[in-house]
């Protein structure tokens, strides 16, 4: 057991966190400048671009993809390796993971392209998400059912000769407003008679294939995240794509999508490590600079626990993701199942209330855009939904401890 | 002891909240129909005043206002007798306080007006806003100092010969988006040099005085609040008011800012409690229509664990905020402090934790527009930091409880 | 409402307060002598029959029976005006419950004797028991079966001619290892194929029957409770009584243990309530008197947090639990079903929170038998279990939230 | 990185698991069944002989010993190997550790005796301790201060000629009450006006020398803890020694005392996180075979939250502490110090809490000595006041990473 990082672990960290706080940090006001400028737009605003040059110039490019023969289409890191790089995206998480083209849910996409794309597929879609000249996003849940159980999806995918006709409504299609997003993974029901997890299959539709409309944008909290693409609600009204647009397989669906969950949950995960660890450093600054009743927050006992209950939680949380990451890469995404699951649960429950306490020191402050902390706190809050809910996989991971 | 409800209050509680369901509850999607249709204002939509129209129309009007020879300006009624019906208007925070002129920052700021206000100030501002013909906003707190200590404010009022000259920075300043907040009440120093209490003072700047500058609105998680008029930073430049407009005499500013406390405080935690219930009602509909893994939420034992604890929680926080607004009705304010500092504390506490669990009841929904939950979310966190944050009045009442 | 006590509540109140403070307080000193003195005995110790006679004296005597024509076993008070009498015991749980014969298990059994008892029964043990003459005991919980559904109790009650005889295991039948407990209640089942609730009686059982053996005594932590009789495991073998001796009539085993229930769980959390207030004073007196790091605790800020907390709670829960005292009082006890599952729930668990808090602030001497701590928190935890477990109440409470 | 345990340290395990399963947890109703026969003594029993005598024969003996040329004394372990082997001797609190001669507190007393005793030390009372021929006792706590303040000692060494002569009155010295507690180690004050952290001394004293008064045997929650000599108060009245006998140098009290607190804290941590491990084993079996309701405890959601939540905590938890035996082992105990605090509040906490949900399964089972919850919870509990209370540590831990 051993828990120094690796020496290309510990260059690329330093690397990382150097174009962050010299260039991503920086650029935060500049972003917030640019979307006050042009309300009316969900594509990426300039900064984007001129951040995404500086990261391709240096090689801090699609750091997340470990897979491949020898890293053909990403860095070839293992997961356990890209962990702490994505905790350092997770500062500044409205610029940092796009500015180093490793932001969900294009990340996933691109795994899943890469799994289980065939050549045509890899060639049109693969090719230009890793070169970051379009964006993607992934069709999954519905309006009407529990999408964490796969038989309740309702969206259909039916053979017509050889042709996909998909006829469905989702939503939370994240990105998807963005109309750089110019592909679609969509989740439907293949043959609803086949066993449980054989029911669904999962294909690739071109956002302007006719039957495809984007309804509406939907809110986290009052945040529509216009920076990156919101969040869409989609109609597909007999959208018709040719047969060979099926990604993995007909049947496959589930197989797929469980694939992109493991380093999709790790990713969030240390994501949201990333942004507990920049509410902690504001909370230092904010609690060594405010004075209440005479004395520095700092040195009051109350801001004192807090900060270190806090710096406990995110010590031990950072250890099970770690060594989750780890099982991924020595034993299989399928063996790390129940250490997937705990991170899921506990990593956004920690810091939801990591970042709540931090707000409280900020007073109102801290609920505004003046401070990165409320829309942080959104984001760590749609976590404990994201891919499911808490109580979904609590449930799986009880049973799985009570009937060992 | 007695715990049922005097009569007049049961029948308005009925009348209260038989409005509320047939008038306020479907005139929810009018009013996100009309904010849909003029996204660049901060007035009141036309719904507003439908329901206005309707509530005068039965008599529900000012119902907030205990104040007074025999309710000369409002209902007459006790803090205990308005409670409930203060709860039913926290079932629809957007629309019901302002249906029945109920409305924070106005309550406040009317009843300062009919405790302090010279008959010439009532006749100017208080009569228009119990009309309901202007609006009012309360400047208060300031973005450079921890406000919650009024030793620390910074604005200046200067007594220039018969005119007072006001010069700081404000924030928070709810309402002040809305062009028809005619009035401002500003608290600032008139003598750095006097006792620590008897430094400050308050005092009437009608909004279109010379030097007030509104510079921009807040956000609270993303939402600008802008049906009701938002939240404003304020500049005050040289603004130059006759002496005449100081509320309640030189060096009464804490004085008159505390009286303000006490029944805001109950107006606070009662909607929010009526915020909780809310939830509730939704929580039901939607774990009784919910069906996850064969079963519907509502049969679940952790759904159950849930709903009975924040019943629970509902019920006990409930009876302590009544209590605490006898005890104001019976002893006054001041012998009331430690009961109104310990709802002030634990209400919103136990409301956010409910919100937070009813949204994960609903899924991504949950955090969305579709459903009032995150935005009463914000409501409720909000008020962890409004009239100071939990922290200061925890302090005060260990000491009182340690010290006794 | 009302939140003012009656003038007779107020003077009880006043009076028991006074004896709590000038005779029980002072005496538990005295019964820690004796104890040390007497390891070996079950019985009450002298100092008990001192406090008694003082009690007599003073008209402090069987204050918790509400019942009967005009009160004429008991006091006569309602549960409302009992409350806070039995508060009051709570701060010396060994002593002032005896000292007043208001201690259960004997309070309930009484109750019982006086509700359903024959004359005949009456006069043989309900007159002792008012009386202080005899101790009691209920014998319910059995070990082989969740006994919180009462469909599984495993007592055999079979009819033989005018007798009847009863098998089985029981044990938590506290008070038991007390020679003077000469009555033991005993619930079984007489009809085993009756509907669910009709099953089941409750027979009067003398402690010295043939075939009555006590087994064992067991511990609550480390605390055998040897003060008042302990807690015992008893076997009854073919034990023999005259049919006369069912309680209530065959099959009314189970509404008759409800009718128990009630008034217990006020007692109880009513108890738990005053040892939390022994405890927040406890803790006031060290928090001024002890220096840690150069000043008191009580100048601490995380002590003020504590402690601030805990005085919500507990301000909170007494409401609760009064308001259900009276609807018990006005609307009766199953219409009070709701509210009496949500302070049994409730009120034990912030308790023992509570005294978890305060043990901390006495360091290891909370823990140790210098302090009354750490055998209150043994107390307190015990309640999370009497009478059935949290979970079974708090699943009962949210499925009648949820299906309204 | 790498969480694979190495060799060595899984051959250990292995065997130590097996001879916890085969040996240790089959002795336990043995113990049970001595203690009941001999009730009036503080020695360890017959069976503690047995066990003994076969751990060494296994070669499984003072592992827990780190240090020394190439192990001169113990078994040459790291920390980190040593960690997974004190977890499982928390399966067993009562008989594990002592089975392998690794309990507290003679380890942290052989600990001292390795590090900073002289030849004659080492000889005299190392030898003995490391054979299990002797007990020790480490003499710190003070009734009368709060202890974690080192210069609040009230004890008092001075200088006579060549002896020292030791006043003052000290409690919590675990396992004193044992006859066979032949060595005392006592912290006192040589010079009250040296510098904050060179006042204190640390002196080696015969249980048999004059003026050595063992006054009382303390308990925790009711728990005396007779199996393995209990908590004693202890008095020095004029104590004279050799001043051969001081433990490190005049003046170097604080210093040894704090080299002990680093590897203790980690054994304790361990063995809690074993207890928790034993309690969820243990809650599985109930689970599963304990029907409500209809169903198995274990098929009904609210368990499987408890148990998956727990889970969580200690896969979190166990990693910190194992991160903090590998800092220690390569950067040292000083430069661990946050770490080291960092385990110390939050691991005791989360095991109190795992073991108060799992007594609750078990009913009332749970709270008696038919389950080892109640114990482990005595202990785990106390682990929170032991060497300081969390808040001192949160305390420094908070403004560690405040003023970074």
């Amino acid at each position: 057991m051993d828990f120094a990082p690796d020496a290309r672990t510990a260059g690329l960290t330093a690397q990382v966190r150097a174009f962050l706080h010299e260039r991503v940090l920086p650029a935060e006001p500049v972003l917030d400048a640019q979307l006050a400028a042009t309300p009316d737009t969900w594509s990426f605003r300039p900064v984007v671009s001129d951040l995404r040059a500086a990261a391709r110039e240096q090689g801090l490019w699609n750091l997340f993809l470990p897979d491949g023969p020898a890293g053909r289409h990403g860095a070839g890191l293992t997961n356990l390796q890209y962990a702490p790089l994505a905790e350092l995206t997770g500062w500044s998480p409205r610029l940092a993971p796009v500015a180093l083209n490793c932001a969900a849910p294009d990340t996933g996409n691109m795994e899943l392209l890469a799994h289980f794309g065939t050549p045509e597929q890899q060639e049109r879609w693969l090719e230009p998400l890793l070169d970051a000249r379009i964006r993607s996003a992934f069709c999954m849940t519905e309006p009407d059912v529990a999408s964490s159980d796969a038989t309740q999806i309702g969206t259909r995918i039916r053979r017509d000769g050889d042709d996909l006709v998909i006829s469905g409504r989702k939503w939370w299609s994240t990105g998807a407003m963005n109309p750089d997003a110019a592909l679609l993974i969509v989740m439907g029901k293949t043959d609803p008679d086949a066993p449980r997890h054989r029911q669904q299959s999962m294909v690739l539709v071109p956002r302007d294939t006719p039957g495809v409309t984007v309804v509406r944008p939907l809110t986290v909290f009052g945040y529509d995240d216009r920076d990156h693409g919101g969040h869409a609600e989609i109609t597909f009204d007999d959208v018709r794509v040719p047969a060979a647009h099926l990604l993995g397989g007909a049947g496959e669906g589930f197989a797929v999508a469980q694939a992109r969950l493991g380093p999709g949950r790790i990713h969030h995960c240390m994501r949201a490590l990333g942004m507990a660890e920049r509410a902690l450093a504001l909370a230092g600054e904010r609690a060594r600079g405010r004075v209440a009743f005479g004395r520095p927050l700092a040195e009051q006992g109350v801001v004192r626990e807090w900060v270190a209950t806090a710096r406990i939680e995110v010590e031990a949380l950072r250890l099970l993701v770690l060594k989750t990451a780890w099982l991924m890469d020595t034993v299989g995404n399928r063996a790390a199942m129940t250490e997937i699951q705990a991170i899921k649960i506990a990593v956004p429950r920690a810091v939801q209330s990591i970042l709540d306490r931090v707000m409280q020191l900020f007073g109102a402050a801290g609920l505004s855009g003046d401070q990165p902390l409320a829309e942080m706190f959104a984001a760590a809050r749609a976590l404990r939904l994201a891919d499911g809910p808490d109580e979904v996989h609590l449930r799986a991971l009880g049973r799985a401890e009570l009937h060992p």
